[in-house]
């Protein structure tokens, strides 16, 4: 569906792509080393003289660069954060000048397993080395010091994006001023890693996917990705949310006598993960469900995360939402109490909301209010003019 | 591990398995007909002169007719519910005389996919037809009159086992003086049936699955079934109660340096699953969740669960858990709220448990207090002596 120019008030416009390369050699914390690598990114608003607007947008498992904006004039669908990036938004790009990336292994144009391995000649497919958290922060500041800038005022993200905001508070406490965790956790809890664990041997387990040299042979692990998605979408909500979206609204078939009932909901569901099959990586997935897995800061300080985060000087605002129950407000309130015990200054919010983990990117009124303030206040600290 | 006769002490002992078979044509909801049927049921105690201390225990998904004792001297693994059933336990077989089947449409020796088709000779498999929770009360009604129990003094189920104690409520009010309904829901949500297409879904997919032929040709979808179980296991215990069980314990592999890294909780899940996979028929799954998403009494009452309970007239106890978030406590109290509408007498219990919907099955201290107590007035009001 495409959009009229009214439509797109407020709208970051038209934005393109580039692509930063890093021709060096770039040492994984897994121990592989890549020759070098691309990343795809986007930017949204100027930056300014003193390059001091900067804000870095971290995607979460199954996000992209574009985060705002449309990719051409009769582009029907923006970014996936176009609610909250643009001019007058909560993320105002009449006063920050936004930076996007696709990280470091992802399926949107920046190296990965779908890009060729210079050492073979052939995409890297499943042989592409496991990437941190860490190895993501790297990445984007050198990206950073692609773009002149030396600080970010502000790097956000929710979910897995919340996560390497927090990591960059740790690995690279003079690069920013402030981290914005959304919908996130210090580090997954068991329930999390099992969910990730059975989306991981749906696509394992589906005999397209070959050992993850799927496309060398011309094939797609659908089904498998499909089952992931599914799982995914289903965790995502909440149960009430569901309820109020499907119920036990029929599509077909005859719960009187039950027989072949096909309910709204298993319908919206195949739909959604026949449609995430055919746009997203196997391996990819699986290498963000592991980046999620792995995240533990507190680990390298004896599971201490008062004794992780007190070495961090940026300011923290920590957001949850009151149904998501993969990352539940309880995982943000231990990140605020280790934040608060470490004597840092971290404001924290926990929203109403029905629609489960999916709020963090929904516009919702308190949401956008909470974040847009926490923004202009940072502009107005920072002396950020419009 | 074999165990002595003193850790059998309040055991049902040594029972064995027998087989009611049902002759006549047998009229399914889905209008399919069945050529006659077998069940294979256990019963644990006597039944006394007047036939009125029997109790029959309605099994969930995966269960089956073993719910106490032990099948011989040196078995070493008693039925699924051995801590709820035996003399002096909370269903007291020094007073009741209790009825164990396995459902029509099972997997342990009840008529189901996996017994022949008398027309075609040759094994039900995909073929069997849809069986819903008021087959199972019907086909569960004439058992009762082959053993001689006119009115059941309760029925007893947790989950989908709760389910067929309500329908036996509102299809057969005369033939049973109590319903005990556990970790259990009047319908299933939206993101209950998501769970249960998840798991379909799994097993569908799965090559091995061959259209549900899969015996006949010598195979088993076992990465299907291992999947539908994980997905049930992960589903059916708490955040809580599985990072109490887990948390992020590590197996194998370095976190450090993030590779390689097998948690706990992913072993765990494997070993479930795969055990899982050699013991339960697939199409058995898939017939056992459609029973599941089709249970709504209400529907035939124009969605008024009120109206559909109006005509019981046995009482109630309604327990549910405070970590079950599958069945949670809130849908037991919706049962409860309409039974307290409909002026009926039902007593309802929330227990503390960190064991989501598996508390059902354990032998927590208040639970069975509880569940001991209901019985124990059952006892007493109808006259049962010990």
């Amino acid at each position: 569906m495409s959009q009229t120019a009214e439509d797109r008030k407020g709208s970051a416009g038209i934005v393109q792509p580039r692509t930063f390369q890093h021709p060096a050699d770039f040492l994984l914390k897994c121990g592989a080393t890549l020759p070098g690598f691309e990343l795809v990114y986007e930017t949204y608003g100027a930056l300014n003289e003193t390059a001091s607007n900067a804000v870095l947008i971290c995607h979460a498992l199954s996000g992209n660069h574009h985060a705002a904006g449309y990719h051409s004039a009769d582009d029907g669908k923006p970014g996936w954060w176009d609610a909250c990036i643009g001019p007058g938004k909560p993320i105002d790009t009449d006063r920050f000048f936004v930076v996007s990336l696709n990280n470091l292994g992802g399926c949107h144009g920046s190296t990965g397993p779908l890009t060729d391995n210079p050492a073979t000649g052939t995409a890297w497919g499943p042989d592409f080395p496991t990437v941190t958290v860490s190895d993501w922060v790297r990445s984007q500041a050198l990206l950073a010091d692609h773009l002149g800038i030396e600080r970010f005022a502000a790097v956000v993200g929710g979910s897995l994006g919340g996560m390497q905001a927090m990591q960059w508070a740790i690995d690279e406490p003079d690069r920013l001023g402030a981290a914005v965790l959304i919908a996130s956790a210090a580090r997954l809890s068991a329930q999390n890693i099992a969910f990730n664990e059975i989306a991981r041997q749906a696509i394992l387990s589906d005999p397209e996917f070959h050992d993850g040299h799927y496309r060398a042979r011309g094939r797609n692990p659908d089904m498998g990705l499909m089952l992931a998605r599914m799982v995914g979408h289903v965790t995502y909500l909440s149960d009430d949310g569901m309820g109020r979206k499907f119920g036990r609204e029929i599509k077909s078939g005859d719960i009187a006598q039950g027989r072949n009932v096909e309910f709204q909901v298993e319908s919206y569901l195949h739909y959604q993960g026949r449609s995430f099959s055919g746009r997203f990586d196997a391996n990819t997935y699986l290498l963000m469900t592991y980046a999620l897995d792995y995240f533990d800061p507190a680990s390298e300080y004896g599971n201490d995360l008062v004794a992780a985060l007190s070495g961090t000087t940026c300011d923290f605002c920590v957001i949850s939402f009151s149904t998501d129950w993969r990352f539940s407000p309880a995982r943000s309130r231990e990140i605020t109490d280790a934040l608060m015990t470490a004597r840092k200054n971290v404001v924290s919010c926990e929203i109403e909301s029905e629609h489960g983990h999916d709020s963090f990117l929904l516009p919702i009124g308190r949401y956008f209010d909470v974040l847009g303030g926490y923004f202009h206040r940072l502009a107005e600290g920072a002396g950020i003019a419009r």
